[in-house]
C-alpha cells in the first residue's frame, strides 16, 4: 500500500515509521519547511521529501494529512488541484470529517497524546475511523488493525463527543494536578508527595469508573471543610472560582 | 507501645492492623457501634472492644482517633473528662491540630485514599505529622517511620494547604473524569477507550510536571474548537460552565 504523508510533525514522526514497519511504502513526506521532513524521511528508507506540492505522487492510496486542524483545510484546496484518486485522511480529532473535498475520505484519528520524546506503543492506542464510504471504512480499519488492537469506526458526531470527551479527561485532569501543584509551591510543600494518592486516584477511576470512586468533602455534603477551602482560597480568585464551580458541580452529581 | 484506637472506620481498618505488624500493641478499639470494632478487634489479636469510653485504657502510649472530621471534636471532649496522660493524635487532612483539647497533642495524616476492599502498600503512603511539641513529632515519626518510607513533618497551614491540594488531585481530577464519562455516555461512546490517554496523561504530569504536560485547545488558544465544544455543551450547562471556567483558567496559565 503506497501512502503519501502530508506533514511531519509529532503524529507523523510517530505514525508513519509505524505504518512502515505495518508493511505500507511511504513514497513522499510532503511539508513546507524542510528539516522536520528531512528528519522524518531518514526514518522510512528515505522516502522523498517534498516541499512543492505539484510534486506530489498521483498514484498513492492513501494520502494522510497530519497537519494542525487550521492547516488541514488550507492544504486540502491545494490537494484538490492535483490530480489524485486516492483515499484522503485527516487525523484530528477535533475537524470535522466533512471539510476533506475529496471523493474518497475519511479520518484515522489515533487517541493519543503524542510527545517527541517517547516512545509509544501503538497496539494500546485506539484509532478511531470514520467515513460515509463503506469501502473507506473498510480498508482504514484493514490497516488500522495492522498497528493497534482497539480499531472503532464511529461516527463523526461521535468522533466530536469523543474528542471533547478527551479534552476533560487529557487537558483539564491535567490542569487540575497544575493547581494542585500550584497550592503546594505557595506553602513549600513539595507536589511530589502528592504522587501515590495521584496514581490511586487513577486506578481506582479505571478499575470502578469514576463516578462509584467519587469521595472529598463536597461529595459528602462536608461544608465546614469547603468553607474552609473557600477562605484559603480567598487571596486567589483564579484557583478559587475553579475550586467553587467543580464542587458545584460534584454536589449536583 | 501501647495504643488505643478510637474509631473502627476504614482507615482505622487499614492503620491499626499496619500498627500491629510494625510492633505495636493495639489494646483497645473504641467506638459507639459494635459491629465494626468488632470486625476490627479480630485483626488486631483481639483487642478489646468497648462503647462506653469510661472503660477506655488510661496508660496507652498513643490515643489514636480515626474518625470523620466532625465526631473528633465532639468524642476529643468526652475522651479529655478520662485521666488519660498518652499522646492524643487525629488522622485528618482537614481537621486542625488545635481542635484537640489535650496537653500532648499530634497529627497523623496518611495522605492517601482508602477504599474498603484494596489492601494498601503502606511504605508509599506519605504520612504527615503534626505537633508544637518537638517530643510528639519525634514519638510520632519514629513510628511513622516503621510503616512509610515518607514522613514528613508540616506546620498545621501547611497540612491545610497539601489537604486542599489533595481535593484537587483526586476529588476534583475524579469528578472531570466522570464529567468526561457522562459526555461519551450520552453518544454511545465506551469511556474504556479513553483509559490509554488518561494514564499517558498522568504518567506524563507525575514525570515532567503538570505545567510542562499542558496540552489542548486553551493552552494553544484553538478558539475555533472551544466555540464548537461550548456549542456541543449548549443542552448541557452544568458541564458547560465547569468547561468554560477550565479553559479560562488554562488560558490565563
Amino acid at each position: 500500500m503506497k501512502v503519501v504523508c502530508i506533514g511531519a510533525g509529532r503524529l507523523a514522526q510517530h505514525l508513519m515509521p509505524e505504518l512502515q514497519r505495518a508493511g505500507c511504502d511511504i513514497i513522499q513526506v510532503y511539508n513546507r519547511t524542510d528539516y522536520s521532513a528531512q528528519l522524518l524521511s531518514q526514518k522510512l528508507n528515505d522516502a522523498s521529501v517534498l516541499s512543492d506540492i505539484n510534486q506530489i505522487a498521483k498514484d498513492a492510496d492513501i494520502y494522510f494529512i497530519t497537519l494542525s486542524d487550521d492547516a488541514i483545510y488550507s492544504v486540502s484546496i491545494l490537494l484538490q488541484l492535483q490530480d489524485i484518486n486516492g483515499i484522503v485522511v485527516h487525523c484530528s480529532g477535533a475537524a470535522e470529517y466533512d471539510i476533506l473535498p475529496f471523493p474518497k475520505k475519511g479520518v484515522f484519528y489515533p487517541l493519543q497524546t503524542f510527545s517527541g520524546v517517547h516512545k509509544v506503543d501503538w497496539t494500546t492506542i485506539p484509532i478511531i475511523i470514520t467515513s460515509d464510504s463503506e469501502e473507506v471504512v473498510s480498508k482504514l480499519e484493514t490497516l488500522a488493525r495492522k498497528i493497534s488492537s482497539t480499531v472503532v469506526e464511529m461516527t463523526d458526531t461521535q468522533k466530536s463527543a469523543l474528542h471533547l470527551a478527551a479534552v476533560f479527561a487529557n487537558n483539564f485532569t491535567n490542569h487540575i494536578l497544575s493547581l494542585a501543584g500550584n497550592i503546594c509551591a505557595r506553602h513549600n510543600v513539595p507536589f511530589e508527595i502528592l504522587k501515590p494518592l495521584i496514581q490511586t486516584t487513577i486506578d481506582n477511576a479505571l478499575e470502578h469508573g469514576p463516578s462509584e470512586s467519587q469521595t472529598g468533602p463536597a461529595i459528602r455534603g462536608d461544608d465546614r471543610t469547603i468553607e474552609k477551602h473557600v477562605q484559603m482560597l480567598d487571596t486567589h480568585p483564579e484557583i478559587l472560582e475553579v475550586y467553587k464551580v467543580i464542587t458545584k458541580s460534584i454536589e449536583k452529581g
